[in-house]
């Protein structure tokens, strides 16, 4: 939800009764100061993909005095002490059992389990079903949230029985009226299924940054992932024209090239709608990924 | 669980209130045949792997007068009449909820919506939750049962809330007394964890068959795919020697090469116990994948 759920969507977020994340992603702190500005008072969190922050990110996303720190995809324990100083809650999103168990050992407040499903980035190596499951027996102590193709009450009655206490909301929030996105791709949220998603690394050469190898993310398959993956190196080879065109591409909002991420739970998807809407789904939501 | 399900684990699961499926994997009709005649009397249905079906293998399958015949990995519709005919009942494992709507217009009595959690072979597409979701706002008439890293009750309480009437197990029976495996197979089981699988296909490299390439399977981790996994192509260029090699360590049990089909639910697993102790986890279970 990175440059997605911005300071709009996250207010409408915490305003209808959850808690909205402004996703603050690689750190680009003008981005995140003028959508902090939209937030204004609301009770937000910012979310950031921790092996991507450069040195002053964080001081300077605890300046906005955020209620919650979201750190996803890396070590989030030299982070902690600062966030705690600021008052903030740490929360830290997982993709399995052993990371879980370091989160907690290193004092987060939060874990957020996402699962393959999830949109975005992540890792392909845990389902929500299991890793709920695994993370609730292995820190039972520590809160846990489930993410990764959760859009509403059903689903969140799932991974009540499975062990989590709450709901993170990635795709389901992109799929709103205040997400920060092209009308193109949220209608491609609605027309897309779970079935037309997958993970892949191919968008992340094209576009940048390159992920460290352990992550890839699941996106909406286009004629571009139908060309390209499996043949990575491939267009690595040949990457540079593509640059340019991807660029392009999303200038023109080609949906045939540009990138959509989303999750598994397309199917649940049907139309786009208010924040509220989907918040007033659940009887206590979390808020919007990172 | 082509070969584990075997006759005594087929006629314990039924014996004890679920129902027992025969794993009868490749359609090798002299095993089959063998494994029946343990069964006896007791009504079981019997597993096979669509795209494997040679000539004759159903009729003579269907001369043991299965309660039912599971279908996976490939095109049920010309199987049906023959199986209803028999007055057996068709289950049909799908991994997309394309392959379910198609199972559904082709005439099969249960859909077994397969997740990517799942032990052994299937598809890396579609994990357990959005595909049970998925599949049941699809193709609400047909009974659904989910597959996939469930072994318990909490599981069943899930997957019910997402939709699903029942659920079929592989890697839990897999854990137990009356499957057909070595101990130091089954021992794996219980030691390692979800973190501990990975999908891939060099099993069927070295043991063979190759399957379709849309199919892979999930397994425990091993030297042999830290070492191989990425490099399949390079594997089949010098898998000469791997033949035997694999072969010797099938004979020799040794962990570090052979293969152990599980699925992500192996954090709840932590005893080998009578199959029965698992069937009466549930209030009603449906039995073992093939």
């Amino acid at each position: 939800m990175a440059a997605v759920a911005g300071g709009v969507l996250a207010k409408a977020v915490t305003r209808s009764g959850g808690l909205g994340i402004l996703g603050g992603g690689y750190g680009d702190k003008s981005w995140i100061s003028h959508e902090m500005g939209i937030v204004g008072a609301a009770r937000v969190g910012i979310g950031l993909i921790t092996w991507a922050m450069a040195d002053g990110v964080l001081g300077a996303v605890l300046e906005h005095e955020p209620a919650a720190v979201w750190l996803a995809f890396g070590d989030p324990s030299p982070h902690i002490p600062a966030i705690h100083a600021s008052g903030a809650v740490v929360i830290c999103q997982v993709n399995d059992v052993d990371e879980a168990s370091e989160a907690a050992d290193a004092g987060v407040d939060v874990i957020v389990a996402q699962g393959s499903e999830a949109g975005g980035h992540g890792r392909s190596g845990r389902s929500l079903f299991g890793l709920v499951r695994g993370i609730s027996a292995a820190v039972p102590e520590v809160a846990l949230v489930a993410a990764g193709g959760v859009n509403d009450q059903r689903d969140y009655e799932a991974v009540r029985e499975l062990g989590a206490a709450g709901v993170a909301l990635g795709t389901a929030f992109y799929a709103t009226e205040e997400a920060l996105d092209v009308p193109e791709a949220k209608q491609r949220l609605v027309d897309a299924r779970g079935d037309d998603t997958l993970r892949c690394t191919v968008y992340d050469v094209v576009r940048g940054p390159e992920w460290p190898t352990q992550y890839d993310g699941r996106c909406v398959r286009t004629e571009f992932t139908d060309t390209w993956v499996g043949r990575e190196d491939e267009l690595r080879a040949v990457v540079e024209p593509f640059l340019a065109r991807y660029a392009e591409a999303v200038e023109q909002s080609d949906m045939s090239l540009r990138v959509v991420w989303a999750g598994e739970g397309l199917d649940s998807i049907d139309a786009i709608t208010p924040a509220a809407d989907i918040v007033q789904r659940f009887p206590r939501v979390m808020g919007i990924g990172m």
